[in-house]
């Protein structure tokens, strides 16, 4: 097989890419989609415990784009990246993003260390104490359709959540024109497999969770305090969630229900339209739809649909995203793409694999 | 291969069983829960498309226990049958029962037939006119833990839908205690494939239904207005309902997520273990649990949980059902045990199969 | 719910059973067979890391079947055991089956530990050292249709492999009669998920082995001289077997396809369907046939077609299990029936399951 | 959703093209490559039965991709295209074929109507009359790795089955090096459901295709005499070949376990990187590999490895492919980049989807 690494790349402004902790599913994804991203310059990929591997013999569908070996985090000269993505478990960002962003390197971070604002309710449901408590503050939430202008000038950014993304943006349309009573919000949302990770345990196992279906974390899930964080601030009433997350039999997807009290009437399907018009990644589907998940799967893409049925003050909203997309790589290229100042697009014209 | 066709089977008082419409999901499901009920005889399976031809070649699973052939239903003497099962489309069993009736053939039909009472509503979702609207009134709906009296001496029952025994268990606690507002309940329902029946439909195949997941009919589905007129029983509130359904890349399985806000306070675990105390097929799991799909595949289990989130007013109920057995096949095999007085579990002492 | 525990079981033999190891797939397959097993009294279920909570805890299925909680093995008093079933890793049963034996306890290893009767070539495929090698001698390899009368009598079971029973059973009638080149055998055997067992291993995750294809250990797999021994003894030619086990997105089910050179002509139906006459477990389709998974899907059941491609000289086997009942639980409680001297298929008499 | 469609095509040579029979899984997969083929500038994609309706209504994965209704073939001006594609069903495209040809327009069959150059052989496998037999001898047989030379000037493209692509090009660099006995080559091939296409068709449903395995076709299958075909013209002995295709429960994927008697000793392993150096798509894994069918999705790489189990005189190949790209769409896009003198990755820079 003739390699296609580095071929036709010339003349394009290059920026430096780490990755720190590339051997989980939101580690690969991001490498799926950097390999053909123009403008990107993959310069090092660390991993404790596979250093000297090649990327490509733990990921074969890399073979001939990715020619790099996993590195040691300790030999690792990350601080000469342009930006460094944070691909690792809850609790590692925190302990080196100060060291990176002293030295100008822009940090976006996939874990959820920078997601909630407020730092005892993140100890409390992480269960560790911060690090850095102190970046925080000044961490922009990635959640484009929300934030895009703070996060064009930002060093560090918290990527959001799989679940919070798909929910947020099926939501954002009815609180922002305060048309439904928010402190009654369910969001039921149901996630394909590849959402717990690439780490071995029994419940993700194919002879557990294939052709099975099941609720979990209905009693609490992290996921929850960023949603209601996120949504508090698109809204000026207090928020209420009940949050339920399902185990699906797909590798990838997530698919949000939504259902919240009509307070005020409105043309919701015009609301909706209005809404994420000049979006890229929104996609709002026409009045009767009903978004697959398969319909974005390998993209960026959030599709979404509105109903009222039998005309009743109850309104559903069916949000789909893939979660290791636009609910991870994908909106981290996103946040690169706007941050250095690319089309908001660029490596990420990936069609949806249907069927 | 030696069969195990006809062993053991002396000196039992035997029910002689006819089935038509032997070739879908339910037929065949009817056929592995009676081919070792120790009180069934099965005397006709009829096909129009198949007759003739051996039901185990259609069905291998069935060789050595089914020694029957399809005939074609013109050719079969179902009036000396004790009991008819209908597993056919809808509009098959009201063109049929009356004239098994007179002959005193109980009938059970596991299509939606005889499942509204109100005609015009029938009419209205099942697109068709009613062939026998006389006998609706004196079919009994076939939900043991609602009906099981009037089941007892019935000539006709309504076999109830699957998504309809999943939702209308699961709120029925709730219900009858008056504890929640009955206007605004919401049933975010999951569906296995095969509640979509053994049809060739596009929207059914492996490569269409697998890995993806999708809300449908979310302006209006055929079970609503059995669900509504269910509930509406239990209840001495205006009922509404919000129903969701969705598919999933499951082949048997049925979870209902059922949300409802609480009027009163209760003690909830409590009052779910009460109700069903002495319910041989509904399991109430322990407070925090979350019941699996798998965890009642093949049987006629229905498992339940009850959940208040955050301790705030929304309760969510978690309601699990094979589609097939419970929800179809095994909940008629039910039906027929009550009327014939047998134990209510004979035949169905199937352990659930996991993995 | 009302409990079925030990209802209807009086004044029937009852056989004291205690099983080593029952978190993994192969014990709770027996669990969910000797649940409704008539003659089955179960004594105890060991596990070192979960003793003490319920099994029906761990395996919500058994709910209502299984009233028994996990014992440490130290404190189980297997001795007065009738037979104790080992579903364990491989490299336990042979530490403990002595002391059984010499209380006059049946054994039947469900693991590797007794089914190679070459020491050495055990030590090298395993990779340790043999805890009693003196017992390997009296050991019966338990696979029913090959050994029956050996196995009645015996006080020490080892039952097959998965992949060594749908193979064997395949091939046994060719060899027997002498009709192929036994030196250039082909196996290509695809086996479902849950043959990997419980274990958490990244490989064996839903959204690693979901949605793909994949063959391993071509190079070598440890059930290649277990099956190449079984062979021989059917053989009076020298055995030469090239074995290509896959890993397919099934959760249960093993199908190998057999590839042999004829050497001489011969009725390949009627071979077949002669040797198998009087097995109640193997059942050989009608000419022309291919065997699906799902035909045997929960059942002790193998079904087995022959093909003669083009007339040609090469032989086609296909040969379907489920990978934990005939090819584990399943033969097991078989054994203890031939063993205890009960009708062979008692408690084995499961529908299979499809769809 | 801002739309992408048109963005950033300007001043780039433009191919016109026309895709006969757009519903199918063929005909939204060449849309789903030529959506972002810099080249490619679709005229017109045509349905007899959808005309009319816009294309991404069907294929929501298309949306912003595809602006285009189906038109019915009737309507469409398909003489102006420089290529049309066939994604039609066996036995259209050579109703059509020479129209185009005599107006200069390259045609690619994506079915079998000219893939076997034997009238009879082809009559009697697809069961009907060839409608332009005298085309066949001048259609290319489009596999670039055996045929490329003719491939650039051709007006008539068969594009190859896609077991056909699996299985020569795994056999290729035995049977040209003259290294096996080529008269006993076993290909036993496993195919994901999408193989059957959008079909609605009972064995394809997925509660019939999922958590099931099975062989079918093994008394002779359509695509037998097309590798035969291929085969034989690689070799200069007499070609012998069993094929046994089976349907596994993935929605892509190919995966050809091959087998062959070695007759030379032969570095397999130097071999096969020999032969494929040079190709972009087939990728030689280093000795010991295992491909997965996913290491390929959504891409149209080929992947193979080489093995000599034991040392013996068994070679196994395995060789996998994603049967909807290398195995049809994907490659007739890799011939139209050849004929129109493009790189022949252009638009097929797709990095294969893992997980």
């Amino acid at each position: 097989m003739e390699s296609t690494i580095n071929s036709n790349m010339a003349q394009v402004r290059k920026i430096k890419i780490g990755i720190v902790g590339g051997t989980g599913y939101t580690g690969v994804e991001l490498l799926r989609l950097l390999a053909i991203h123009p403008n990107a310059e993959l310069t090092a990929i660390t991993s404790r415990g596979e250093a000297g591997m090649q990327v490509a013999d733990m990921f074969p569908n890399l073979r001939g784009y990715i020619d790099l070996p996993f590195v040691d985090p300790a030999a690792a000269d990350l601080g000469q990246c342009d930006v460094v993505f944070f691909a690792t478990p809850n609790g590692i960002a925190m302990q080196q993003t100060r060291a990176l962003l002293v030295k100008g390197v822009r940090v976006i971070d996939l874990a959820a260390d920078f997601r909630i604002k407020d730092v005892a309710t993140w100890e409390k449901w992480y269960g560790m104490t911060h690090a850095c408590p102190e970046l925080i503050a000044e961490a922009v939430y990635g959640l484009p359709e929300v934030n895009r202008a703070q996060i064009r000038g930002a060093q560090l950014i918290a990527n959001p959540g799989c679940y919070p993304t798909a929910v947020q943006l099926g939501f954002m349309p009815l609180l922002k024109a305060g048309v439904v009573d928010a402190y009654h919000l369910i969001a039921d949302a149901k996630s394909g497999v590849s959402g717990a990770g690439r780490k071995a345990e029994v419940h993700s196992l194919f002879a557990e969770a294939g052709d099975n279906f099941k609720a979990y974390g209905v009693a609490g899930h992290r996921h929850l305090p960023e949603i209601s964080q996120g949504l508090g601030m698109m809204s000026d009433q207090q928020i209420g969630l009940t949050f339920v997350p399902h185990l699906t039999p797909l590798i990838r997807g997530i698919h949000a229900t939504l259902y919240a009290r009509l307070t005020a009437s409105c043309d919701l399907q015009q609301l909706f339209e209005t809404t994420y018009e000049n979006e890229r990644f929104v996609d709002v589907l026409p009045t009767g739809s009903h978004p697959e998940t398969r319909s974005v799967r390998a993209s960026n893409q959030c599709r979404i649909a509105v109903h009222q049925p039998q005309g009743g003050d109850t309104v559903v909203v069916l949000s789909v995203i893939d979660n290791l997309v636009k609910g991870a790589a994908g909106q981290a290229v996103q946040n690169m793409n706007i941050i250095f100042d690319l089309p908001e697009h660029t490596g990420l014209e990936v069609v949806p694999l249907l069927p």
